[in-house]
C-alpha cells in the first residue's frame, strides 16, 4: 500500500483522521444517540414485505423525486406538529448528513461561510468543509445555551450565508426557544450579503424526545428557514441511513439541483415507507425513553454529577477533571460513552431500563476510583 | 411557493434544471440502460432474508466501514477479472455517482481542474461542477473514439488533477484499449501540476458488457489509478445503488477522509450482499444482453443505420438530420430512447428480445416517415 501522502489529495485533507466515534464490542454502549428498542418483529415483517416487492423492481431505477415517501414524511410531520406541510415541501436522503450536504452545495460552497454555536453537531462544520463553506463558530453560554444578544451579534458581524441552531442540541441535550430562532432568523436575514437572505437551517433530529413542541411551524413565511429530521433516533432506525427537511417548497427545489440523481435507493424509500407506518409503536418508545432520559437527569444529580437539562435522548453529565480518564474508566466497567471534547463532559445516551441501571452503577463506581 | 430566485441558493446554479432523463410511463422504455431483466425469484427470497436480519438490528448504526460487502465486492472482482484484490482496495458506496463525488471530494474541489473526453458520461462533468472542480473537455475522434495523441497533448496542455476515462464509453459504447490508458495515465502523471500526480479514473460502469477485458489489472503499481463499478447494470440492481471502486488501499483511506459517516445503510449492505450470491446467475443475463445487443448493432446496420461500435449494454445509432425528431418519433411508437445531445444519435438500450424487435420495427417505421 502506498502511503497516502504519496497521493495528490487536497492539502487540508493531510494528516487528517476519518470522522467516527469508535465502534467497540462492550456490554453496554451508550455512545452514538442509538435507539435501545431493536425493530418489533412486526415491523419486520412490514419491511421485508415492502422490501421483497421493491427487489422485484429492482432492475429498474428508483422513483428519482421519491414521491411516495415523502407524501408519507409530509403527513407524519403535518400530523405530530400541527402544522400542514405538503410533499413538495418534504425532501429525503441518505440520512440527515447528506441532507445538510445538499443544503451546503446549494447554499453554502467555495467563497461562502456558515456559522453554527459550538459545541453542537460536529458534522455542521465537517460538512461545511467539506463543501467548501467557510466555518465559523459562534457562542454559547456556560450552561452551553445559545445567548441571544451574543448569537445576534456574531450574525451581524460575520454574515453568513448559513446559519445552523440545533435544537435540541447535540452534545449538550437543550431545545431552543421560539423567541431564540426568530430572533437569529431577522439577524441572518438582516446581515445577509446579498439581497436574498441567508439560509438559516434548524436541526431537530431530536425533536421527537424534546419537552418543547418542533420548531417546524416556523418555516410558513420564512422561505430561507429549513427543519431537518432523521429517522435514526425517534424512528429508531440508524441503520437505515433516512433523514429529511422540510421547508418552503423553493428550497426543495433548490437542492434537486445539486442531489446526486437517483440518490435514495428504492430498498430504502420501502423501508422507510414500511417504518412511517409504524410510526405510533415507534413513538410509544419515545415516550419510554423520555421518561428513562429524565431519570438519568435525576438520579446522575444526586449522585453529584453536574447535568445539562435535556430535550434529546442523551444526558450531558460531568463535571470531570480529566474527561478523557472518565470516559477510559467507564469503559472499563463495560460501559461505552461519548466524549465529545467538551471539557469536563461526557455524553451517555439513554439506553434500556437495564442498561441506564449498568451506567449509574459505572457513574459511582468511577466517581468513587477518581475521589481517592 | 417562493420564487426559486428569491433563495440565496449560489449563482452558478441559477437557471438550472435538475439532471435526469424523463421518466415516462411508454410500453417500451430503453433510455437508462435499465437491465431489463425482473429480479429472480430466488433472488428476492434471499435479499428479504437477509435485510429481515438486517432490519432487526436496524436501531443500530450500521457498519460504517462495511467490510463484509466489500470483501464480498473485492472476491466477485478478483474472480471475474482474473486480479486479486483485497477488501482494503476496494469502497463502495450509494451508487457510482457518490464514489465519484466522493474521489473529487478528495482530490478534485476548489482550485483544482477534471478533465473527460466528452460526449461520455455527463455526470463526470456535473459532479466535477458541483464539488468545484473545475471542468476541461478533452477531444474524440469522429468515431468517438479517444485520439491517444490528442488526448496526451490535451492532458499536457490542460494538467489536470483528476482524469476521467470512460470504458466502455457511455453514451457512444466503445471501449479503450489498454495502450491508450497507459499512455494517458504516463502523461497524467507528467503533466500534474504537483510532485503526487494526478488521479486517473477508469469509470467501468458496463465492464461486464464489453469484448475485451477489464482494465482493473492496470491498478497494480499504479496508485493514482482508480477503477469505478456498478450494481446498476450487470447485476440488474439499478433500483439498488450500489457502485464501488477499486484502486491502491491508500485511495480507499484517501476517500474514506471525506465519505458522510455511516453513507451506506445496513439495508443496502444487506441486499447488495445477496446479489453479490447470485452473480453467476446474474452473469447469465449478461450474456444474453450481450447477444441481443450484438443483434441491435447486426439489425440497426442493416436497416441503413449509422451504428457505433458497442461493448456495452447500449448502442449508439443514428445519423439523423434531426435527432430530437426522431427522438419524439420514436416515442410516439411507444419506444422511449436517449437523446444525449449527440448530433445527429440516439442510444438505445438493449432490452428484451420483444423489447428490441418492438424498437427495430419502430426505427423502420420512423426512417419511412422521415424519408417521404
Amino acid at each position: 500500500m502506498t502511503p497516502i501522502d504519496d497521493l495528490p489529495i487536497r492539502d487540508e485533507l493531510r494528516g487528517k483522521t476519518p470522522y467516527g466515534a469508535p465502534q467497540l464490542d462492550v456490554p453496554v454502549r451508550l455512545n452514538t444517540n442509538e435507539n435501545p428498542y431493536p425493530v418489533p418483529e412486526d415491523l419486520v415483517r412490514r419491511i421485508t414485505e415492502r422490501v421483497s416487492d421493491a427487489a422485484r423492481g429492482m432492475n429498474r431505477y428508483p422513483d428519482r423525486d421519491a414521491v411516495v415517501l415523502r407524501t408519507q414524511l409530509a403527513h407524519y410531520l403535518s400530523r405530530t406538529t400541527g402544522h400542514q406541510v405538503g410533499p413538495t415541501q418534504v425532501w429525503a436522503a441518505n440520512g440527515s448528513n447528506e441532507v445538510l450536504q445538499q443544503l451546503l452545495q446549494a447554499f453554502g460552497g467555495p467563497g461562502r461561510t456558515a456559522l453554527g454555536f459550538d459545541p453542537s453537531y460536529s458534522m455542521h462544520a465537517l460538512i461545511s468543509r467539506g463543501t467548501g463553506t467557510g466555518w465559523i463558530s459562534g457562542p454559547r453560554t456556560e450552561e452551553f445555551n445559545i445567548d441571544r444578544a451574543a448569537a445576534v451579534a456574531a450574525i451581524a458581524e460575520h454574515r453568513p450565508d448559513v446559519v445552523f441552531i440545533c435544537s435540541p442540541n447535540n452534545p449538550t441535550g437543550t431545545a431552543v426557544d421560539e423567541e431564540t430562532v426568530l430572533a437569529l432568523y431577522e439577524a441572518a436575514q438582516a446581515a445577509a450579503p446579498g439581497r436574498h437572505g441567508a439560509l438559516v437551517v434548524v436541526d431537530e433530529a431530536y425533536a421527537e424526545f424534546s419537552h418543547r413542541p418542533s420548531l417546524l411551524p416556523l418555516i410558513e413565511g420564512r422561505p430561507t428557514l429549513v427543519v431537518t429530521r432523521t429517522m435514526s433516533k425517534a424512528f429508531g432506525a440508524a441503520g437505515l441511513r433516512l433523514g429529511y427537511l422540510a421547508a418552503d417548497a423553493a428550497v426543495v427545489d433548490a437542492v434537486q439541483l445539486v442531489r446526486l440523481p437517483y440518490h435514495l435507493s428504492a430498498i430504502t424509500q420501502a423501508t422507510a415507507h414500511a417504518a412511517l407506518e409504524f410510526a405510533d409503536t415507534l413513538l410509544g418508545y419515545v415516550a419510554e425513553l423520555k421518561a428513562e432520559r429524565d431519570r438519568l437527569v435525576t438520579e446522575l444529580t444526586d449522585i453529584g454529577c453536574e447535568v445539562t437539562e435535556s430535550d434529546a435522548n442523551f444526558v450531558q453529565f460531568g463535571r470531570f477533571d480529566d474527561a478523557q480518564d472518565a470516559w477510559r474508566r467507564l469503559l472499563e466497567h463495560g460501559v461505552l460513552v461519548r466524549d465529545n471534547g467538551v471539557p469536563g463532559r461526557l455524553r451517555v445516551t439513554t439506553g434500556t431500563r437495564a442498561e441506564n441501571d449498568a451506567f449509574l452503577d459505572a457513574v459511582r463506581a468511577v466517581r468513587k476510583e477518581i475521589s481517592q
